[in-house]
């Protein structure tokens, strides 16, 4: 029979990542096309404590229904964290556990977007976000990434002429170049966005996984009515158990509740218990630290072998923290290329094409450094630099 | 500042779960009003030592991110069920992990409904689908339930006239009103979808607690590639853990799977695990035939003090399983007076008008039994009919 799907199916995009994780359980290849923690940095053993104890102590209560907003202690934890860390005056009425803060995107969306509206963007910006925003069928502005942050003339231009609902963006190692605002253009930003009706979200995966360790004052600080900041477990603790959060001035997270009890009545409160309970028995920044100095180290290799192997003609960031950085190619090499000869030859990588609205992304691939081993990179990119050099 | 939310959210009913929420906390009020699972039936032990095995022999996996389709033999554990139990022709495929059936009720919805196309559903319907459903902007048709399923001449000329995407039904022990079609109706309604392109969506939150222990045959059986059907592990195992599924052809299983992919990437793959371990190793029947004569035993015991204890204009439906009953009230008196008043007299039920598309549930209460003990059905049956006889 003919199914009538809704028009927005039109509209999204095909999946990218699905088609990564298959290429990613191709034995023997070496990926660094993917986006996870690493699982030797997951505290299997604390996180089994705290399960212990959680299901003995109040087990009844952990596997029983509770409130949409979430496990009160758990956002108390994060709300403090978030005085202490990033003098940020948050509250625990001010945050909603969600999961995974790609249900934030989804959420977040849904509450602001009808068709035609307009949003802003990064460009290369997140996938995950694109093909969550691409179901409420937006108008979608990119406006260019550079080193240090958004291109300030384009956004600006972005912010007048169009309107947009809120202009999305990472100002921590973003995702996928691995890129950081300055505190300068945070304040930038801010400045342009105050006085108008355009909301900041700012999502914040990976600002505790700096490898110096040095948290970055987040655009909230300047513009706290205005901004809309999630964060997540996933990488700091472990993503199986899909927690993460948003925090929100008080209506926008009213009408996210509301939107987050039609689409699953709460999150999983079995694990909102085990973690809270983990955090609260454990040193959360120490390790972190270990988590960052580890993904520090994978990322200088990762760099210095750039530099050493591949062709001049090449370049790349250099991420401070996160999980990614981008690589440019040489003219005459495309990233879609790349992808595909990389596989056959054992090491996938993740062109930045799909990560670009508007075009763009056929001269860079993302290089993921948080999931392979040291041996593994180092293999993988003495693989990858030769893929290169038989395209050029 | 002024937040520009989205036109969908002027569509949304104010939710009424959360004022629920709130009536069942107060101390020392009996509440018929929720839809929680009985909390003594879980089987916390059976749960603690499913995780400590999980967590113990593949802790690293568990707590990693996994696929959108959800954990494999999970999924063949469940078409194993539908082959065996209901002679659904099930593949493991064709089965998607979900947050609850309740992520279902928004990600049909999703990938089916734009902007004032129209679908049907019960009156009384399930509320977590009103509201799920708002969201996407329908016109949501109601077809009146009668004691053994739908209105079909209703039915019939919905379907002709609006041609819904699809229509939304619960065929086994409704939620609210506790009623279940009859195989007669089911053909019937099958029949009358035959051949036209409206989907049936057979929510089945409730068929295993049939007090009997036997299953019915749902309507999927006689309208397969017609027919989406979802579960859930909620009342039969444990709601806290978030985990029920989609059953349902290949292409909306494709629609569907982009879309829960973009909303949150995968269901929590800890409690996955852990449910999957528990189901290999326990006798889910057995567990469910304890559950299903509790709740038998309870509905019976309501069922008799409506009998005795309330005035004689009245009446209610007999469930034959599930978790709800539906009581009629006497002319006169209100069913949200009921629910006002019985909170200040320690017993909060559900009236039955936010159930109610189009109007109605005036005259109509919606009583829980799975949450209450025998002693306090008994205490809070008095109490409400002390409370409509005091309003009569």
């Amino acid at each position: 029979m003919q199914y009538r799907f809704a028009d927005r199916m039109a509209r999204v995009p095909e999946s990218f990542l699905e088609e990564l994780f298959s290429v990613s359980a191709v034995p023997g290849v070496i990926s660094f096309a993917g986006g996870l923690p690493s699982s030797a940095t997951i505290d299997v053993a604390g996180i089994a404590d705290a399960a212990r104890a959680v299901l003995e102590e109040e087990g009844r209560i952990a596997l029983q229904y509770t409130t949409t907003d979430g496990y009160l202690p758990l956002r108390e934890y994060i709300a403090e964290r978030y005085r202490r860390r990033l003098g940020l005056p948050a509250k625990a009425e001010e945050i909603q556990i969600v999961n995974g803060s790609q249900q934030c995107l989804d959420l977040v969306a849904k509450i602001f977007l009808s068709p035609g509206d307009s949003v802003g963007m990064e460009r290369p910006g997140y996938l995950g976000a694109i093909e969550a925003f691409s179901f409420y069928e937006p108008v979608v502005h990119a406006v260019p990434l550079e080193d240090d942050g958004p291109d300030l003339e384009a956004f600006a231009a972005l912010v007048r002429q169009h309107r947009p609902k809120f202009f999305y963006g990472i100002p921590n190692s973003q995702n996928p170049s691995g890129r950081t605002y300055s505190q300068e253009k945070r304040r930038a930003v801010a400045g342009i966005l105050d006085g108008t009706d355009t909301v900041f979200y700012e999502d914040d995966a990976f600002g505790d996984l700096f490898f110096d360790g040095k948290p970055h004052l987040p655009v909230k600080r300047y513009l706290p009515e205005q901004t809309i900041i999630s964060g997540s477990f996933s990488k700091i603790v472990a993503p199986g158990m899909r927690i993460g959060w948003l925090h929100a001035p008080e209506p926008i997270l009213k009408a996210f509740n509301i939107a987050k009890q039609a689409a699953d009545l709460h999150s999983n409160f079995l694990c909102q218990k085990i973690l809270y309970r983990y955090l609260a028995t454990h040193d959360l920044d120490a390790h972190i630290r270990v988590v960052a100095e580890r993904y520090g180290r994978n990322a200088r290799l990762m760099c210095d072998l750039l530099d050493d192997l591949f062709p001049a003609s090449m370049s790349h960031t250099t991420p401070e923290g996160g999980m990614f950085l981008m690589a440019f190619l040489p003219d005459g090499v495309s990233s879609m290329e790349v992808f595909r000869e990389g596989v056959r030859q054992g090491v996938a990588v993740l062109p930045a094409v799909p990560f670009c609205v508007g075009g763009g992304g056929e001269d860079a691939i993302r290089l993921n450094f948080s999931t392979a081993d040291e041996e593994q990179i180092t293999e993988g990119m003495h693989r990858l630099a030769r893929v290169i050099r038989g395209l050029l």
